[in-house]
């Protein structure tokens, strides 16, 4: 059994892996850290998970010589860089789920830093190059003997998958790609504010962040890396009524002489060994509901002709292969077991 | 492995099962009935189950010498009692969701048929006397040699957990009862209805069938069972905007003498080996959300003192406690499973 | 031309007034009080009312001596005891929204202000006796010469109206009156707080305040004096996931001999001068939409024949007939104007 | 008083001019027609216009003598070709709500109808030269003289208000426009259709019509027009579960030299007379919620300097400033009224 720990394990991030641990066959939690609700039991601050989870919360201040195999950080920026190595020395293998371990040498993570206004020097930046960014469709052998891995950002995850086979076969132009993407409110987190009060958001969509979103960092990188060329990515980030999903529309300029068919051939042979890439389509009906619950990236794939753009639409569950679906997998890559363990569930519809 | 077939897959009802099948570790689907899209992957009516289920829909009308343990009827009133009688005959057992099976001899059943405007006779009579009423909670002894379960209506089992435990002891009066529920709107199935188009929907929660729901003939006559006495019971069905659960509150008038303390112990007493019931106090905060997803009901028991009246809040997920849940777990006793096998999961949250 | 001008301007209720004010032909919005936010246009934190409304607000402790016609009281119970003399004296009327002035003598505030733990003493009880409820329905003649208003709690209007021509025609029994009562979110302010959180709330409802809310008081003191004898209620508070509505499901044991014609009748005749009220029978489909941004109360009136019950399904907007919609219909009682004047309107649908 | 009928009166865009007509001061609806529901009350089939219009339905078929100033024809493509000619002739003005007057010559109307799939052949060609195009903002002068109408359709009024004043500067290129427009579900209209049901529209958001969306044609054909060379429109429709509502975001590469602070004077320039187009910059927090239930259109105007991109976020109520609220601005416009009689609310918040 795979001993798991979770810090952060009291927000929205640390319950979706505490739930996945619980229905994977061959994973234990043995720790519950946060730094609030100590010696609350999980399922008293989360009622659904009475009788199934009942842990107290662990002080994250406290030393720990639990033996851990694995470490989630389900934590804010900032947060796993001051920890991770102490987790890493006890021979624990570490997801975190933040920024921090996103980018490989201290540049690239300052420029992300800054972009976010936070303190552009990394905390531990001997850790950065042992660092995998964690999206498994495009990193899968990197994880296999990761020891650190930096979970990628939900919207992240459905642009860079939604694009990859674009950029990689010179399909589209790399300058002028757009990621419209909308978001369920869920990925806010749990912490309340004016702007997530349920009156205030019931029947009411709006664009955020528009002077730049943290997410685009890491798409722009991910990109240029599988292009091998520099992508520049125009970003826009929506939130609209309901709880969970993301849907991302993905704009790009066909290159010339490039067929519809060229098209969704690239995607196909990219993803040919990708269990949780599905692809779809333009008259194809799918929603973000049929991958809410579960750790599927939906990918709808169309050229509009009369203007010779690529438009992909991606569909997500922003909490599951947006954060603790793609945390549970890279988990099952780092551990050596079969990448779906624990995963292959359909979610419940409607 | 249980082989399992589902009769009326492409409904809610349908649904609901295979979704729980695909997690059972000793159960297997081995066919899909239905009348309409005959041929058509489920995975293509239900695109969430690409790549975990994608049988194509059989006939319902044709032959099926397929060997079959359990057969789940996800059908509406009135093909439940012309299908069984074959499929007992082939060795299978039944568990059917409508009310066809939750009555036990041709008089009850036609004072229920009555009421929904339905032929009072019913077409097999001669397998009421074999039936049982598929509430574990009251009935898990009966199930466990089962060949033929009649699984119970999502407002009634609400109503009946939630006053069950009174009745018995003699808590409340009788002839008083009140069950105002309110229900998500895929209670009503997937069959489109001005009353459940989206924009009519939006933002608006009434009562509706106030002349008469047919749930409250089962309700009455299970607590009338319990009681020993005849109960009667005035019920309120009422829509709210949501997509799944359950919140029923029930009132009685509390009997002379009995106080605060004799109220919890006999829940608690009477739930004491139930795995998916769940008990809590009035301060305690609880919601739908805490079971949507999931086969726990939970019940708030709370005495108003100020008029010395019993009230309970039970929460169920209307798909899955109120129907496929149900359905499963009774599926488990009648094979000789642990009653909990494939249904001790959390949902999601949020 | 009515000068009015709102205290608390910022909150829900108050901008619910705005609202309102902006559409009446004969009133104009002169000032807007808050203790936050000084200076800032309205419309900077209510961008719907840019270019309708753009006055900035004023500090409601800095003296004022604009002549004002009508004071809005839209704060929470304490704040109108403080000022309301002060208000009174300068030779405005008051309309106070909490529940400061609905109760007429010392003692019976001391009794709410005990249920919800404030102190029974109240700052300005020699203003109680000349504070008029206000609801029109019940209070109309009170109404016209009044000038100081206890304007109604938002469920307490719903249950009135649903039981006023009951209680009053000897149709029910007055000692186990149950209210079973649900909400829309905005009920609660725009206050964050995490049980208002969007994705906690999102498909979840839930009782709340079993141990008592303060809405009951009133309640029974209204039905009391409509019935002439002491009435007894069972008051359930229920929160549902959308924005604004009121359902009020009100039950009672019906008297001996009371035929469903009867009831009708009683209803009609109670009802038949309230521009506001409108009756519908048991197979008629209203819901909250039919209300919502309208200053109507749809009432359902049932008989449950087989229980001998009285059920009546009262429906308003919680933020109209429930808030703004009666304090302006107060307003133009007071000022001697048809009560209607800027009321007429439907809402929009869908 | 203008009198008024309402053709199509009993689907959303009826009820949407009939709800604006009863607060209109000089209006008044002397007629309801539609094909079914004949005789019925139009309060009976929307109740939350009892008491306030209980017209009943007229057949659209039986001759009609009645006086009228004003025709709306709220009916789908292919009626208001058929019925306009008569109308006209008995000396009404038409307001047509369907695309059969969008376009001004045989040729143009041709190309639209072929797209969406119906006969490219007008059934009155002799209509189109008069048909001004419904947008007062950008054919203030044409509508004043205007006979006949075509109102705009909903997205496009979103587009085109937000890439105007870009176009028409010059600002950003013609042949990358690219439309990303989300509605809510009320756009679908009030038939139902499995994926308007609500339990499958519950926490679902999705693009539909990819291969081609018919609004698309008057985008084009209008921003051609502003620019005075052709435009290239891609076109995403996506639908997002909330009732009212759209969020247009409209991305345009800006041509070289152009400074932001160029780009917002141009829209403040373009729209200084225009009183239901109010203009934001990236920084301030509006949403579709801020213009429901009005007939404003706001619009958040940004350049994402990283990408040289324009980047416009229009939000508009479809029923109101995308439907009703721009067929009654129209009509104030051909009855040489001032255009916001009737018009300048705020709809109701939250």
């Amino acid at each position: 059994m795979i001993k798991a720990k979770v810090i952060g394990a009291t927000g929205y991030g640390g319950i979706g892996i505490i739930e996945l641990l619980l229905g994977h066959p061959q994973a234990q939690i043995v720790r519950l850290d946060s730094i609030n609700d100590i010696g609350t039991p999980i399922s008293a601050l989360y009622p659904h998970l009475q009788g199934l989870c009942d842990l107290p919360i662990a002080n994250v201040k406290q030393p720990d010589e639990t033996p851990v195999d694995v470490v989630f950080m389900a934590t804010p920026d900032g947060v796993g860089m001051q920890l991770a190595g102490a987790q890493l020395q006890q021979g624990a293998r570490v997801i975190d789920y933040s920024g921090d371990f996103r980018f490989h040498n201290s540049t690239a993570y300052a420029d992300y830093a800054t972009r976010i206004g936070r303190d552009p020097a990394h905390a531990a930046p001997e850790l950065l190059p042992q660092s995998v960014y964690g999206l498994a469709e495009l990193h899968r052998e990197d994880l296999r003997g990761a020891r650190l891995v930096g979970n990628p950002g939900c919207f992240a995850v459905s642009c860079i998958l939604g694009l990859a086979p674009a950029v990689r076969n010179n399909l589209v132009g790399l300058d002028r790609l757009i990621c419209d993407c909308k978001t369920g409110i869920s990925g806010a987190g749990k912490k309340t504010a004016p702007t997530f009060h349920y009156p205030a958001r019931y029947e009411n969509m709006n664009a955020y962040k528009l002077a730049g979103h943290q997410h685009v960092c890491e798409i722009e990188h991910e990109l240029s890396a599988v292009a091998g060329a520099p992508a520049s990515v125009t970003f826009t980030a929506q939130a609209v009524p309901m709880c969970r999903g993301i849907m991302s529309t993905l704009y790009g300029a066909l290159c010339a002489g490039v067929k519809p068919d060229d098209v969704l051939a690239a995607y196909r042979e990219f993803y040919k060994d990708c269990a949780f890439v599905r692809l779809y389509g333009p008259a194809d009906q799918v929603g973000t509901v049929h991958v809410r619950g579960s750790n599927f990236c939906n990918l709808v794939v169309d050229v509009d002709r009369r203007t010779d753009t690529l438009r992909v639409v991606a569909y997500i569950d922003n909490l599951m292969k947006g954060q603790a679906g793609s945390a549970l997998q890279n988990m099952n890559l780092i551990c050596g077991l079969p990448e779906t363990t624990g995963l292959m569930q359909p979610g419940r519809y409607p």
